[in-house]
């Protein structure tokens, strides 16, 4: 079977000039590449109509399939639509009267009168099949011509989050795809991804050669996800064989079997145990408490957590002692040691994590993060962590909250 | 003066499947933006010679200056140096004996022994001028030719965004600048972006006709941006007279005239005011105190927040009443206002921010949220914003957090 390629377009100038970061491209290359179709090229272009037209027709005739995303807004500046229609030679639009309720809906909801560059955004060339965007009010767009495909979906990240499921369905439906993709994912934690590569290469050999396809994918929020993927005949239980023999080579660094980042699987493990969670976060600043609530049903565990960002703050709310943050320092095993145990004494929890460092990006001693746990029966330890100094502000408060996850979910399997 | 025109390329196989997130063509762009180089497209593309060699030498055609970043690994998947050897019409290779050191004291460092693979980095193309990278292995190159220029740049971003200065330095010993290019952007918050252009268009048509580029940015998280650009003009008083009428048409609506997030809008007039912050939050989860700590210095006015997820937080830690938990409902007016003051007296804050609501994804009344704040002299406002259900858990959670945050804001400047 032929290998499918695609070209992903973002069109925008606020990607060109930087002050966008594409993140799309990323979001919908995973997407197609599971599906096994081949991203030959991402292009950020400008709005200008000589762009769009040169770009997506040199990239259709390279191309199975092109995906645009942006430049399908109300506003002016935003004039993919009618370079669509010149490359698939449109005179007549037709109106979308599913998006036109859509549009109607959010301008009620928002409480914004119906005007002509509203009407118009349910518009589209007609030689365009329509899929509805029901969180948006620009209408996905899909060309289909001469068997290829061009797909327009705007450029807003969570509207086209939505629409790519959509689209994928689509290609499905016009595309002859792998008829069966099995996919797992192992979390490993704490070790770099060539390190992890250089520990299982005899074992990633072995299942290469039966036709397991492995993907390294490293995120400083949780680790190096490890995808083990089989196409079309394979037999699906290889994967499982694969994972037990890497379960036996590496299992200090695992710490889920299946797709999941460390604050789901530490919830899920706290709820297996019944405990009740609190957190203490100085210079996490209230990431880390944003990473567990992020998941759905976690109140049933959760009871909080205090920004102690002030000194005062941590003294009067958490009971840290005045010798820890006018002597020792608060950037100290003593004190995130205080911290935890005082937050989980205020919130009344069973366990609580703590944190407290230098985010920076000013200072001698950025990136230098201490990490305490408070355990149930009173039990509290501490750990420094140091995260390199190149990393930026949010680098470090990100990476400094993956590790605190992580000491948690170590101390509670011991 | 003719404008100048640059290509991003960025090489390998991890941006074109998704795995990483393309981050150094944003940030290259805003340099080369700021020395008025119009960035005309950035294209990501695989690590195959093929397609490095024709995309390049495609570009360079059309442009004058091309930079590219990754492919200059040591190991065998990285080839973007043969492949410009091959461009460049080079026979001959030249070691570089400055980047010898630095690749000597690099793996002295880490304890690695040199191998020949570490040594061949070392290697340019006879026809490169070697810019050494002083914090890794990979040198920077620059070819000169024909009055164009091509740049190779490491690509990991630390790297990257530290021989990014050097190729400016590079880029402005032989090229004419001009400052060519003006951005200034006009922060508004409260109006969608059909509404915004609707209200604005007659002076949109006078700025447009006067030369003046205007760009929406949408986002939920700090609303809509104006971005007003000018091109290859010499005045660039243009811009601010545009921005003077600008605040003439919609002052309610501009909550900075400056690029801003509303969380940094915030904080500077609370430092003005010399006013200090707290937050309680419930279904915000710790996010919105995320946003206010990401930002660096913010510990002048901050003294930190209480995530009261749990009933019997928002009471023992907050203060709330037990007629407000068990009979009025938590996600209330009485509820925000009694956390906004509690908080406030418990972390002995001026100002403080308190939301509680339904983020879902699950119940009726998802989207529903209360946001209450706290002013100096016992004041406390609150109000009640519904986020439409089709958003998700994390955008209900970002936009309510953006809701508060201008809630606090209008109130400050009445």
């Amino acid at each position: 079977m032929k290998q499918l390629k695609a070209t992903l377009c973002t069109i925008g100038d606020e990607l060109l000039i930087g002050q966008v970061i594409n993140t799309n491209s990323a979001y919908l290359a995973r997407l197609l590449e599971e599906e096994g179709i081949h991203v030959r090229r991402h292009i950020s272009i400008s709005d200008e109509p000589e762009d769009i037209i040169s770009t997506l027709r040199s990239e259709l005739q390279d191309c199975d399939i092109v995906i645009t995303t942006g430049g399908l807004g109300p506003t002016k500046d935003d004039r993919t639509k009618q370079c669509l229609a010149e490359i698939f030679g449109c005179r007549g639009w037709k109106e979308s009267s599913e998006q036109m309720k859509v549009i109607e809906n959010i301008l009620l909801r928002r409480g914004i009168p119906m005007l002509d560059i509203n009407k118009a955004q349910a518009l589209v060339p007609e030689a365009a099949d329509v899929i509805v965007n029901t969180i948006g009010t620009a209408p996905i767009m899909a060309f289909h011509d001469k068997g290829k495909a061009l797909y327009a979906m705007p450029g807003v990240p969570f509207e086209a989050e939505k629409a790519a499921a959509d689209v994928i369905d689509d290609i499905r439906h016009h595309f002859d795809l792998h008829k069966q993709i099995f996919h797992r994912c192992i979390m490993t934690y704490g070790i770099a991804e060539s390190s992890l590569s250089k520990k299982i290469e005899a074992w990633e050999d072995e299942i290469t050669s039966q036709g397991v396809h492995l993907a390294y994918l490293p995120s400083h929020k949780d680790g190096v996800k490890l995808r083990l993927s089989i196409y079309d005949k394979e037999d699906p239980s290889l994967i499982d064989n694969a994972v037990r023999k890497l379960g036996q080579i590496i299992p200090q660094y695992i710490y889920n079997y299946n797709e999941s980042t460390l604050a789901e699987t530490l919830i899920d493990r706290l709820k297996e145990k019944g405990l009740r969670l609190a957190i203490a976060e100085s210079c996490t600043g209230g990431y880390l408490s944003s990473l567990i609530t992020a998941i759905p049903g976690v109140s049933e565990i959760y009871m909080g957590s205090v920004t102690s960002y002030a000194n005062e703050v941590k003294r009067n709310v958490l009971g840290v002692s005045k010798e820890v943050t006018d002597k020792i320092g608060v950037v100290s095993a003593e004190c995130v040691e205080q911290m935890a145990a005082g937050v989980a004494k205020a919130l009344n929890a069973d366990i609580s994590i703590a944190t407290s460092g230098y985010a920076g990006p000013t200072g001698t001693n950025v990136g230098q993060v201490w990490i305490g746990v408070a355990l149930p029966g009173g039990r509290v330890e501490s750990k420094e962590i140091n995260v390199p100094k190149w990393n930026s502000r949010r680098l470090i408060i990100e990476r400094s909250s993956a590790a605190a996850l992580h000491f948690a979910l170590s101390l509670l399997s011991k």
